[in-house]
This record gives C-alpha cells, sequence and structure tokens, in this order.
C-alpha cells in the first residue's frame, strides 16, 4: 500500500439530500478509481456517502473529526483521526487534501471552500454554495457537471 | 479595568480599499464606545484600522495572530496573541467574538463569516460577500447601512 | 492602556494545595508590579488565584480556556478566549508568553513546562516537576525560592 | 485494508541515537505485526524508524505533521497530513493514539507523555523521561525491557 498519488477532500453537509448522498458516493469512487485518497470530516451525511463510495473500490479514507470520540467516525473511515478542534478542524482537511471537491453544503461547507481558496487549494464544486461581493459574481469554486467530472477536474487543476 | 461588556470580531482584509479602512476605523471606535472589547486577527488593513478605532476611545483590542511572532501585530493591538495556528486561527476568532462585523473581505472574511454563521455566532456585514445556493440569496449576514450601525445591530442581535 | 511590558505564563493545577494558591497570588501580583500581562489556562486554582493576585494589583489578565465556553472563566480573567482546543490549547499558552512560571502541577503542567523548553521559553518552577533520563536530572527548569523571586528570575530570562 | 485494530503512537525525537533508532524500528514492526496502525508525528528520527520498521510488515503509518508542506514527511509515511498546528500537533498525535509508546526522547516527546497522561492515554516507555515532585518519583510511563514488550504492554493497557 503506497501512499496515495494525491488527496482529495470532499465536502458536504452532515444532513443532506438525496441528490447530494448520491453524487458523494460517485465522487468518493472516483477519487479511488484514480488511485487517490479522500480526506473528510468523518462524520455523517455526504462525508459517510463519500467514505462508503471510496472503500466501494478499495480506497484509503481519512476522517477528520471535530471531537475526541474516535467511534463518531462514520462507518467507511479507515483513518480516523479524533482532532478535538471543533470546526477548526476543517482547517486541517483543507491543508491535507491537493484539492477539495464541494457537494451541497451548509455553512461549514462554506468555510472550507473560503480556506480553500484562501490557501491556494483548488475547489471543485457541485451544487454548492456561490458567492458574490457588491452583487458580482467572484469566481472560485469551479462548477463540473458531475461527480466523475468534479474529481477529473480537481486532479486537472491540482496537476497531480 | 473589568472585563468588557461583550467581545466583537472585525473581520476584514489585511489589504484593504479606502472604504474598508475608514470603516473599520469608525467601527473600531463604536465597539469601543459601546464598552466593548475588540477581538481580530490582528494584522494589517481592516484588523490595523479596527484596532486604531478602538484604542481612540481606549478601547481593549485583542489580536489573535496566524504566526508564531508577536511583532506581527498591529500597533494597536493591547494582547497579541501568537497563535501559531495559521488561518485555523479564524475559528478561535469567531469563538471569542459574542458578534461579528465583517467588512468587505476576501476568502479569509468568507470563511470567519461560515465558520461564525455555522457556530450561531451573528453576522452584520458592510460591503462584504453574499453567497447563495442554485441561484437563491441564502441569509445569513445581516447589513448594515453604516459602521455605526453595524456595531449597534450586531448588540442587539447577541444580546449584548 | 498600553500592551504590557512582557507577557508571563503562569502555569499549575486547576485543582491546588493551599500552599500552590498562595504562591500563585503572589506571582500573579508580582507579574502586574513589574509592568506584566498574566496569560494562563483561565481555569481554577492557580490560574484563578495568579488572576486575582494580578488584578489585585490593576494587571491584565488573559485565560485561554479549553472549552468553549467563555463562563468557564474564573472571576479575574480579563480577557476570556473560548479556544475549543482542548489540551492542545497548552502550546498556545506557551506561545503567548515571554516565559513561564510553573507551581507545582499536575501533567497538564507538565506539558506546558515541556512545550516552552521545546519553543525555547524559559520556564522558572516553584515546587514543581522535575525530569531525569536514564537516572540523570536533566536541567531545564530554574528553581526559585519564592513566588517574586520566580518572576524576576522569568523576566530576567527572557530579557524583558 | 479493515481500519486497524488500534492505533498506537510512536512518540521520540527526530534527531536520534543509534539506539533509539533500532528500538523504533523494531517498535513499528511489532505495531504492524499486532494488526494496529502507527500514528507519529511524520518526521525523521524515531519517527522515520518505527514508519520503516511498520511499513516492512505492511502496516499502516499516520504521520501528523507540524508544518504545512506534506513532502516533509519522511519517506514510509502513508497518510502524511500537514497540519499546520507547530508543536500543538502533538495533543492530536496523543488523541489519535489509543496508547503511546515513548523512546528516548527530547522536550517534544516529554509533552506527549504528559498530554497521554493528562487524557488517561496509557504511555509505555523505552528509555525515556523520568518524572519527579518534590523528590519523590511520580509513575505514569510504564517502563518495558524491549520493543516488542513495550507494544505488547501498550495493547494490554488500552484493552486492545
Amino acid at each position: 500500500m503506497p501512499p496515495p498519488r494525491a488527496w482529495i477532500a470532499i465536502a458536504g453537509p452532515g444532513e443532506a439530500a438525496p441528490w447530494e448522498l448520491e453524487a458523494a458516493e460517485e465522487a468518493g469512487a472516483a477519487v479511488a478509481d484514480a488511485g487517490c485518497g479522500l480526506v473528510c470530516g468523518g462524520l455523517g451525511g455526504v462525508m459517510e456517502a463519500a467514505c462508503r463510495g471510496a472503500r466501494s473500490r478499495g480506497g484509503l479514507t481519512v476522517g477528520l473529526l471535530p471531537g475526541t470520540d474516535r467511534d463518531a467516525a462514520n462507518g467507511w473511515v479507515v483513518v480516523a483521526l479524533p482532532t478535538g478542534l471543533g470546526e477548526a478542524r476543517n482547517a486541517l482537511v483543507v491543508r491535507a487534501a491537493d484539492a477539495v471537491v464541494a457537494i451541497g453544503g451548509g455553512w461549514g461547507t462554506l468555510s472550507e471552500i473560503a480556506l480553500a481558496l484562501k490557501a491556494g487549494v483548488p475547489v471543485v464544486g457541485l451544487g454548492t454554495w456561490e458567492v458574490a461581493r457588491e452583487g458580482a459574481r467572484v469566481e472560485g469554486v469551479v462548477a463540473a457537471a458531475d461527480p466523475r467530472a468534479a474529481v477529473a477536474e480537481a486532479l486537472r487543476l491540482c496537476g497531480r
């Protein structure tokens, strides 16, 4: 088991709509199919679906948990790290990733998008946040047509 | 010197436009006039202008620096804390605040807005980010007409 | 209120013996008398006694709390920062200090001593940990005779 | 690749003596032989030797790096996480572990021992720190005769 070719973070809400779960599972499978590792926040919803998808293809999954209880990780996380940092762990998810795929999402997902773009880590989005200043759309998140295209674009953007 | 009545974070970019600096200085002064402490990221631009405003009224200013060098703080920070956490310190700025006033801003400011709303800390904005999902504006940041109104609204929202 | 001349951390247990509390209160007073700010973990025991001593002389006190609840701070903390980092905040206490005075102490205090010495921050001790490797005492913590001497030595060692 | 049976942290200095490196490599191999994952600080010296030992038996290795550069990880880390937290990452190494094996060590290792004991995580030591208060040895680190015994004792103490 060599280190993965690259690490892709999949960000999204813990309480997710059916389309978000389907997209996350497909994106997780695409991450593993590309020989990449998956990093996420380790909890339920989008995070769980993404890990399930990655594990279905034999991928390696890392969950950076907000609390101190390893058992809070979803059942498809191989490396569960209870950081005890609360939402400050979002910065660590981003640092651990060569690129981020954001799917749907709440405020936590928006913080991961913002932290990634601040750090220069590319972000590809599926039905996620759009942001503007003074009425003018600000580019940053690259929209993708579907989960497989999102992962392919993420890999292209980070040059791995 | 008793503890302040409340702590207000002022978030905004380190490289700021003239209007952002003017708004930040006025907001900082309003924070001090209200008997509140000011917390921020401790660096230049909006952070420095806000601290200068607060100090001009004898206010207490706290700067949570990303690096480990205390001397990176702007000259109007009374309590300079070199966290060494990088942008993960944005989560600590938000935790330290009863309410956040966001002025203009880049990706770091957007991360503070998102982390605050995730944590249930109210955010008032001046010329800052607007966010949407699937074309529909999502409420969260309360817009204010001017810096003094922003601080007053922040205090009202946090109930202090 | 200009920034303090230096920041001194006082480290010690939350559940403390009477001698530890007396020493902490006297050390806190000495920190304020020297024109320095006091930084600590913000809770009870040695932390509370040190803050009480500093406030009795009009000093500025900062408490870096492990949890997210500001109300967990003792009543003599002026700047209470709920970091939400758990014991990882011990590293921030050390980073915020020009020197550390360790009084008595449990494992948390030992971690602060070790983190300080790792970072090159001088540590002065009163009845605190002694450490050895293979039976040979390892120097690091400078022993002091009493609380006022400890603070004076801490200031001398950090060159402030 | 299911999650490991338990996670064992191996703590020790980045600049290590030959006996420390030999002990670390043997301990790392024992961790993998027991079906456990290895977590460490990800850098050189004891950390590198432990990872090399674990990888020689097909084990899974996690490195929690202090900086933001993944390439700082030693060549036997499978999951390299650039935390960007500096020495505050020592608290995360401890949180990620069911038990800690400390080998030799400097101040950073002592901080990991102290943080583990504070958190209730058992620590087994090989030629590492001894600690005392007022001249009386304080128990905490369980001494082991050799690397394989250390890992066995660590597993016994954490009940995995």
